[in-house]
């Protein structure tokens, strides 16, 4: 196997690594996980021939590849260990084209989510997946996890804003999946297969980007506080069900607000206090926000409204600490459930027992126009305590038994995999693993994740 | 192959059909095409189990089944011929839950579109996809065809509005692919993939669809004429540019509307005038209107703009007449290549060079907001000539040498068979085959379709 890494150096240069902190950085992403022991190189990318060339050696010689973007993903997809070499494209950062007529992008991998907008901001144009994580984050990343962010309940999640991917096989082989018009249907759709799915049936080398105009007109922010956390979140339903569409709208849960209060230096609130974020854009901004902010009210929440766009930035400041926050608590499992809307009472409800039920932290914050919740499960020490795992095996039984779903935008890497069966049955993990097959015959790109 | 049919006529009593009619019927879709010959037999199924019964059956026979909806496919996607079992869902029509809160609506795949959006319009809530067919076709159709309409350019295509799909695979095995919540990233997309797929991977039985709610406020309608097609492209191009989002945006070229005021009895215009339509729609609906109308003005359009609903929809009523216009032409095959938006004026030009060479005529309307043209090759008799398959594969390749794709929203079926490896090439075409094979190791769903 050193043989292929030699080979792979005197084809590629110094593309390949073999220094000690870079294989050690390769061992982790995010997810507080880290894999056995070093893997045998880490080939950064520069080219989509480094790309093809590492995967015919490696497929020659029977040899896992792990592909890697920036390495924040939150659940272990893009670990590597032994035996295994890391195949990254954060360096492959190009932006080959911004059309501002037919409103596309086409871009290397590699290329940062924040960088990719500021990039575009003078175009008027947006590409619109916004993870917390945009800063720090690749557009391949992005795209290999489908990647949702705040505004996505109302601009998509990155699904919706791919057109088109040039994409490595297992074999080497470079294939154009997709097309450059906003619409079609030839063939079977393998642009959306290839989306979310974290790395293991082909490398992402390039994307062919839907992009939006950056909207215009006013911008309205709604902050509100509720008794407890079921008052809140009952609140943002009724403000779906109302047909209002807000740009974002965020749940904050007593633990995570106390937290995050005294992590910003603000004073505290009564105990169970919940906090509701709202935020609504384009030219009913407005109007909207008023009659979300009637529902709110109406609904016991205390509330304050402001059209100004600093004021509102501040307020949404409350939800951007949630990160931060979490790391003066101690180590955190950052989980991502999903339920249909209307369960997120419920949803809240069972994750308040299960605390209390190991006598463990969960601060929750949520995506409630799109029903996403991420619990934090806080703990001490380097690695993950079993009682953290039980509590979070608890907490996607509880998602699936409202008919939710294991992963709303994260993904299922290793950190899931033991539940995968539990959401998708024998019979069609059979079925994704014969697709898997399909393009990956050997078996190389990113085993052990996902299946 | 009888004995099957007997078998199944025992098992499953009235809703198996050899009637003259009925295999009579299921040999045609409404491309114009006809099968060699009669089918074996015509499934009208009831139940899921009856739809799973048959595909046991045929599995274990080896015997070819062709699903059916409503039967008003473009591509002969839906035509059986002889030694084929015809599996119709067009009798599973109930709507099984309509959930207001998660604006979810769960349906089996017979029901018209029309007739689902009627059910749901008393809730406030559509689902979006609005093929001109969608008073005839199928929601199961919409989705195994990845149906589009006027609309789809603002509130997105069929892929966009399907969260979860029940499917019976070739060998009879029911699964439940996707979820309920809006979000979600367990495992590999199938939901996705089986949109589009046009009956080759499984048997649609079931669909949970994301509705959204019906836009309310005003509504602005813009027609226009230009004096050449290339003007009024240009326009639609322009009014995109400016980001300016149309519910609706149609161009109709001076062939189509020199026909369709025939149609309608209504006075001739000069020799090459071209139609473009504009409806804007939600709270900004006005100011959009307004924005475009200046635009059209100043690239040399005579337009009129209302906001009474009426008027607006008399406007529309144009582009509703094509295909009743184009049947007193003659036969039509009607084409759907889509080209990037900035290419349409292009794409104009391309099509009447080709019906000038061959000495026929093309009417052609486009959903500009979304670069998706119809060409409508007009021919007489009962058979497609040679000179229109000639025509249609030159339209083909120009589509794809302008960065194009074969179809927009129609499909390949049969009638685009011959062109599918020129946009997917060798090595992408056998990667969707071996894709296929995953979920049908025997080949026995719709055969001889698109791959
Ligand atoms: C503070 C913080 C906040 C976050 N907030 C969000 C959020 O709001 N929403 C959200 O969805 N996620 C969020 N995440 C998770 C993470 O940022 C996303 O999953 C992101 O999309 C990963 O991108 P990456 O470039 O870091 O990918 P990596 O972590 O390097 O890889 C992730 C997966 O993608 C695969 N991959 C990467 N590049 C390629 C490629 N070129 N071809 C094929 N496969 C590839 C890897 O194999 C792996 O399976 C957050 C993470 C952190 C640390
Ligand atoms: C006048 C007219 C206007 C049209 N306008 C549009 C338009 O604006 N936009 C557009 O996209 N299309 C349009 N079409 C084409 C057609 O209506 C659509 O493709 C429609 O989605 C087909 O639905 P159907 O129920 O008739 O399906 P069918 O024609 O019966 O079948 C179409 C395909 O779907 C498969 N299928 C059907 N039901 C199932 C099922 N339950 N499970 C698995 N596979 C299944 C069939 O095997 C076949 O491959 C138009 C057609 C006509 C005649």
């Amino acid at each position: 196997m050193t043989d292929v890494v030699d080979l792979l150096r005197a084809a590629l240069g110094d593309a390949v690594s073999t220094e000690a902190d870079a294989l050690e950085a390769a061992r982790a992403d995010k997810s507080g996980q880290r894999s056995a022991g070093a893997p045998l190189a880490v080939i950064t990318a520069r080219t989509v021939e480094h790309v093809q060339a590492v995967l015919r050696s490696a497929h020659e010689h029977g040899i896992a590849v792990v592909p890697r973007g920036a390495g924040t993903g939150l659940t272990g997809a893009a670990m590597a260990g032994p035996g295994e070499l890391v195949l990254s494209t954060a360096a492959m950062t190009r932006i080959l084209e911004i059309d501002e007529a037919d409103q596309v992008a086409v871009v290397e991998p590699g290329i940062r989510n924040a960088d990719l907008n500021r990039a575009l901001e003078p175009h008027g144009l947006r590409w619109a997946p916004d993870p917390a994580s945009r800063e720090i984050s690749s557009v391949g990343g992005n795209i290999a996890t489908n990647a949702g962010g705040l505004l996505c309940a109302k601009y998509g999640v990155t699904r919706e804003a791919v057109l088109g991917l040039d994409v490595v096989l297992a074999d080497g082989t470079l294939m154009r999946l997709g097309h450059r018009t906003v619409k079609g249907v030839t063939g079977l759709d393998l642009t959306a297969l290839l989306i979310g799915s974290e790395g293991t049936l082909g490398i992402i080398v390039g994307a062919t980007l839907k992009l939006t105009p950056i909207p215009t007109g006013a911008v309205a922010t709604i902050g509100a506080t509720f008794p407890t956390i079921e008052d809140a979140a009952a609140a943002s339903a009724a403000i779906t069900a109302a047909r209002i569409r807000p740009a974002a709208m965020e749940l904050i849960d007593p633990v995570a607000l106390a937290a995050i209060l005294r992590h910003l230096g603000l004073p505290d609130r009564a105990p169970g206090t919940a906090h509701l974020l709202v935020q609504t854009d384009g030219e009913a901004a407005e109007s909207e926000a008023r009659a979300a902010l009637a529902i709110i009210t109406a609904l016991g929440g205390t509330a304050r409204m402001t059209t100004d766009q600093e004021e509102g930035e501040r307020m949404l400041a409350v939800r951007r600490a949630m990160h931060p926050a979490m790391e003066s608590l101690g180590q955190v499992l950052i989980e991502d459930v999903a339920v249909p809307r209307s369960q997120l009472p419920a949803m809240f409800a069972a994750i308040r027992t299960i605390a209390e039920r190991h006598g463990i932290l969960i601060p929750t914050v949520a995506h409630a126009g799109d029903g996403n919740l991420h619990p934090n499960l806080v703990y001490e020490g380097d690695e993950v305590p079993d009682v953290i795992w039980r509590a979070a095996g608890e907490l996607f039984e509880a998602a699936l038994a409202l008919g939710g779903t294991l992963t709303g935008e994260h993904g299922i890497g290793t950190l899931k995999r033991r539940w995968l069966v539990d959401e998708l049955g024998d019979e069609q993990l059979a079925l994704q693993r014969r697709i898997k097959q399909a393009f990956d015959p050997r078996g190389i790109l990113n085993p052990e994740k996902v299946f």
